[in-house]
This record gives C-alpha cells, sequence and structure tokens, in this order.
C-alpha cells in the first residue's frame, strides 16, 4: 500500500490493513490532562508549560470544528509548530471516517459535542507517587470499557487516538511500573528527549508510591493510579471493550500505545490479528526513542504501521520542522493517514493535498500563533 | 417485511427499510429534560411527577448497562409498568445495533459514558413562555449538527429515539408555535390523553411569550425558546448534519417526531427519501392521537413505519398493559424493532424472545418496583 511502510511484524500488519479495508470505520479521541506536563521541560505539547494544560481541548475543538474555541489559537509548540491534529483532521475528511472525542479528564472541558466518561479527572503529577485514586482508575477503565461494548461491533474497525501532554512520560511510568524495560524508549516531541528528566520524575513517583520497593505490580490499575494518567487507562479498556465484541482496532500513537498495550494484556486482553499500532516515520526512524523495541517487549504479536509521510518539500515551514525531529506524532495523525490509506477512499497524494491546504486554511484564519 | 407495518406512504417506507439492510446502523438516544414534566397530570413516565426529573437518566442508564444507577430501579410509571427502553435494549441487543447517549440537558447527569452537548440545559416549564434561552437553543441545535456531520457519513443509517417527560407537551408547543394545527393529536404515555391540561399549558406559554399575539413564528429556534425543550431541538439539529452527510435517518418515536420534523423543515432540510418515522403499533392505533395526521400535515413526504409487536400473550403483565394503552412508546422503542428487523440480523421472534427474557432478568435483578 503506498504511503504505509511495516517496520515491524509486516506479515500482520498488511493483513490487518487489507481486511479493514471494506469494514465500517470510526476514530476516537480520547483526551485528558495530567498534571505532570507542567513540570518544565516535560512537555512542549503547548507554547507554555502552563498552556499545555488547555491542549487536549483545543486539540479536539480544532480537530471537529476546524477551528480552535477554548483559546482563540491552535495549540503550537513553543517554536510555534501547530498540533499534528491538522494531519489528523486532513486524514479524516479526505477518507471521510467519522470521530468522536472522548473526555477522560481534560483540564478544560472541551466546547464540541464528547463523550464525557463519568469517573473523568485531571490526572496527578506522577512524582507525587498519586496520580489518580485506584478507584477513578478502575472505573475509567470500565466505563470506556462499556462505552466500546455500545459502540462497537463485529465488521467495524475502531481508530483510537489521543492527546494528553506529557503522555510520553506517564506512558513511561505506566510500562516501567508493570515491570518493563522501557527507560530511554518512549519518544518525546521535541528534537531532544529529555531522557533523564522522564526518568526522574517517574522513579521519583515510583518510590513515592512504595511500588519501587515492591520492585512491580501485576495489577495495571495499580500501576495507573500511581504513576500513570485518566488516558491510557481508558483506551486500554476501550481496546478490551472493542475486541470483545469482534472489532478490529488500530492504536494510533507512537510509544505511547506500548502503555495502552501493557495495560490491556495484563488484563487479559488477546491481541493476535485483532490490533496494530500505527504512528508515523518520523517516530519509527526516531534515534533517541525505540518503538519497534517497546512493542516486541510489551506485545510481541502486534504489528507496527507507520505512514510514511514526508514534508521535506511542504510549502510550509510549519510542516517542515517535522522532518528535523520535532511534534513527529500526536493526536493519532500516523494512525488517520494509515486508516485513510486503508480504507480505499483517499490516496497519498489526496492526503498531501488535505494537509497543505488545510495549513493555508488555518493561515488565512489567523489561528497559528506566529508564521513560521 | 415480517414485524413492520406502514400505515402511512408504504411506497417510500418499504424503499427505506430496504436501501438501510446493507448499511451500518447506529442509534442515538436524545435525553433531556423539561420542567414541564412536573406539573401534575402532564407525563407518567416516573412514578410521581418529580421522578420523570430522574427517568431520562435512568432511562439510559438502564438502556447500555442493563440496570438502573441513579435510582435502585429502572423508570416505571405510577401503575409500576416499566420503561419502553426494556424493549430498545433488547431490539437493539438482538441485532447487535451499536448505541449512543446524548445529553441534551437531564436533570441527572447519567452514570453511562454519553456524549455532552456543551450547551445542555435543563428547559423550563413551557407555561411560562421561556423553556430555554433563544441562544442556548440555537446552539444546541448547531452543536447538535456538528455531532452529526463528525459521526455521520454515506452508507450509514442513524436512528434517533428520544427521552424526555413531557416531550408530547413540548412537542404540541413546538408545533403550534410554528403555526401546525397539531390540537388534540399528539399521543400520550397514559390510557386517558391529558389533550385538555396539554393545550391549556402550552397557551399558557405561548400567551406569556408574545407568540399568542404574533400569531406563530417561522424561527425554530424561537418556537423551541418560548415552548419547546433542548431534546427536539437536538435531534433536529443532528438531522440536519446527518442528511448533509448522506445519511438516511430513522426517527424513532411517536407524535414528538413531528416536531422534529416540523424544525428541521423549517431550517431548509430536504427530507425526502432519506427519513422515516419509526414508532409502533399502539401510537399508531391510538384513538386519542393522530401520529398520520400530523406528519401528513408537517411533512407528507416521510414515510411511517410501525414495529407490529402485540404483547396480548405476554408472559408478564407489566407487558400486557401496552395492549390496554399504557406506554406505548418511548427510548425510541418502535424504532429499535424497525431497525433490528431492517438489519436482517434479528426476526421478529429473536425480538420477542429478547424482550421477554429481558423483563425476566430485570425481574430477578429486583429492580422493578412492584412485580405487576
Amino acid at each position: 500500500m503506498e504511503g504505509v511502510s511495516f517496520p515491524y511484524r509486516a506479515d500482520l500488519g498488511s493483513k490487518l490493513l487489507s481486511a479493514i479495508a471494506g469494514e465500517r470505520i470510526i476514530a476516537l479521541y480520547f483526551i485528558g490532562s495530567t498534571l505532570t506536563s507542567t513540570i518544565p521541560g516535560i512537555s512542549i505539547a503547548g507554547a507554555t508549560p502552563e498552556l499545555t494544560l488547555y491542549t487536549p481541548a483545543c486539540d479536539v475543538e480544532y480537530l471537529v470544528l476546524g477551528r480552535p474555541a477554548s483559546l482563540d489559537v491552535v495549540p503550537v509548540t513553543p517554536e510555534g509548530i501547530p498540533t499534528p491534529a491538522l494531519i489528523t483532521r486532513a486524514a479524516l475528511r479526505a477518507a471521510d471516517i467519522p470521530c468522536l472525542v472522548v473526555d477522560c479528564g481534560s483540564y478544560v472541558e472541551p466546547a464540541v459535542p464528547h463523550v464525557a466518561l463519568p469517573s473523568k479527572r485531571v490526572g496527578g503529577r506522577i512524582d507525587s507517587g498519586s496520580a489518580l485514586p485506584y478507584d477513578t482508575a478502575a472505573k475509567l477503565m470500565s466505563e470506556s470499557e462499556l462505552l466500546a461494548r455500545c459502540l462497537c461491533s463485529r465488521g467495524c474497525t475502531v481508530v483510537l487516538g489521543e492527546s494528553i501532554p506529557g503522555g510520553t512520560t506517564t506512558a513511561l511510568g505506566i510500562l516501567a511500573a508493570l515491570g518493563y524495560e522501557a527507560w530511554g524508549k518512549v519518544s518525546s516531541a521535541g528534537p531532544e528527549n529529555p531522557h533523564r528528566l522522564k526518568e526522574a520524575v517517574v522513579k521519583e513517583g515510583l518510590a513515592k508510591s512504595g511500588l519501587a520497593s515492591k520492585g512491580k505490580t501485576d495489577d495495571p490499575v495499580e500501576a495507573v493510579s500511581a504513576v500513570g494518567d485518566p488516558v491510557h487507562i481508558s483506551l486500554a479498556g476501550f481496546l478490551i471493550g472493542a475486541l470483545s465484541k469482534g472489532s478490529h482496532v488500530i492504536l494510533a500513537g507512537g510509544t505511547q500505545m506500548a502503555a495502552v498495550l501493557a495495560i490491556a494484556k495484563r488484563a487479559g486482553a488477546a491481541l493476535e490479528g485483532r490490533v496494530a499500532v500505527a504512528t508515523t516515520r518520523w517516530v519509527v526512524e526516531d534515534l533517541s526513542s525505540d518503538i519497534v523495541g517497546l512493542i516486541k517487549e510489551v506485545a510481541p504479536e502486534v504489528p507496527i504501521v507507520a505512514a510514511a509521510l514526508n514534508f521535506s518539500n511542504s510549502p510550509f515551514k510549519g510542516l517542515k520542522y517535522y522532518e528535523e525531529g520535532y511534534v513527529k506524532e500526536g493526536v493519532g495523525a500516523g494512525g488517520a493517514v494509515a486508516a485513510a490509506l486503508a480504507s480505499g477512499r483517499a490516496s497519498l497524494p489526496d492526503i498531501y493535498k488535505a494537509i497543505f491546504s488545510e495549513y493555508a486554511r488555518l493561515l488565512e484564519l489567523g489561528a497559528l500563533k506566529q508564521q513560521i
């Protein structure tokens, strides 16, 4: 398939993409906040650490409405590079893929229609070791599983994306708490991956929660409650529910999806042949992280699909930054492109065209903080 | 098709049902409250007038979870007859039809995952002439249209149901405000239809709002703002959005759906060949209301489909009451049965079996107020 590569388990990956060609596809975007993103240096998914708390709501407002609502600009990095939701929006629209937002605990309630999980809650700083009350984490998982059981059916493919600034750090926390060797393997939205800071934050949280002395836990809810966040456990719950209804699932995201798979596997989900991780070429080629290594360790039966986008020839500087290691992935950008291509309703040129005209539209709208 | 009759425009109705057989189907349940339901005598969709405010949340909690959550019993009439959501749940499950709840302004937030419209708001008593702020009514319509544009696509059929106690009275208000001859034509959940009370409530609201002196309005938002409620306008917005994406729409409900059609038509929607009203035999055969007359007047191009359920031989007294004029319809019961049959994934005997075993399960669960 033009526009897609298979960096891991190509056999399973291409089989899965072919299988979903005739299915109905729906994309869901799980959003939430963790105060971890306000620790300086952790996240560049916002112009300042404080603004990262607004990013999930603004991401999905832009995704759905085509313009920001809670703030007057779309989320940008401190350099002014716009949210990857731009790619997601362009790809979904090019292939007419329905979508739905799920709020698991966004600091700001998005000003667009969205599913609210009854137990939604902003996650605490994970260096405190108290990310979420145990009961809240457990309820988010079961509520999200219930949502999947309502929405999914056989013959349906669900594409699951996320927006949670600080998410690679909390993903690292979840993986570490569950005993996986994930240090230095999670990705970053910046060209300099702050591994040491992430590791310090997670280790402090593990120590404070008592998990460090215990070694690890086999209970995914305990791991999330200590050093996780509201989004990854909700994604895992949805994944479990969708699989139980016979749906295919594309986990649209980078290294964070290893944490989702880890939670689901510990909860007993059977993934083989039903699930793929779909991300971008930028994540796969990133030398400062190791998505293939992570997935191999956590769920070796899950293939990785990569959208082979290349913005070297982009007419816009804000997109060229992707080739310098900025952003890389987010709001399920890679998975949206892969799903659009797999649906057969959009070609790679269609998608490039949609991305560029979307970027131009945002510029005209004045919704980019600066013209870069 | 066994189990379905076509009381109006059989040609269009049967064509539409055949068309949706191969489509993906999703059912959405729009809930909301109007303080109108607390006027004694207006609604029996709850054991007392005050409990009618809990009914929308309890209906969808039961629909999704299979048990009540906000209260410890499922909604019942004062006689103890359980909510028609029982039929809806059984039919959706028999045909594996996905569903989603949309909160437009429920007095109680449902304890299950649901879409929250950002402008959701409980409606005021319509005898005050101030049901909703104009701006709120307009926003509910556009937010719901946006939700439809996200969720719907060509090749998709959406089934739209509602739960709003007092809804036939607010529907009458909307129809009257828009200048339709609807007096005495809306249905009731009781065997005695309180037409005079409904008419008095609506006329007082029309007088207080100033619409009575004006005669009527052509602005559906103004009509809803004066004597409507949050649910009908949201349904109309969704209908408009779904049609714009090329979807088919089944309006699953009784006479209230005439108000939805009236709003959508005044807003310029083209309905022919894309929309049907699907209800129950009990509504169609009801001598105290006139669904065919209403639809003919409001949208003569829209066929009516009726699920030909008959509970005369039901093993449960609570269902036999349907044959005596109680309940009749609600939470899209008739439309769920029609959609299940049209999907080809459930037969009429399958659906009866599902309804009876669901009733037995609720009895065992102790979730019915009394064993009737």
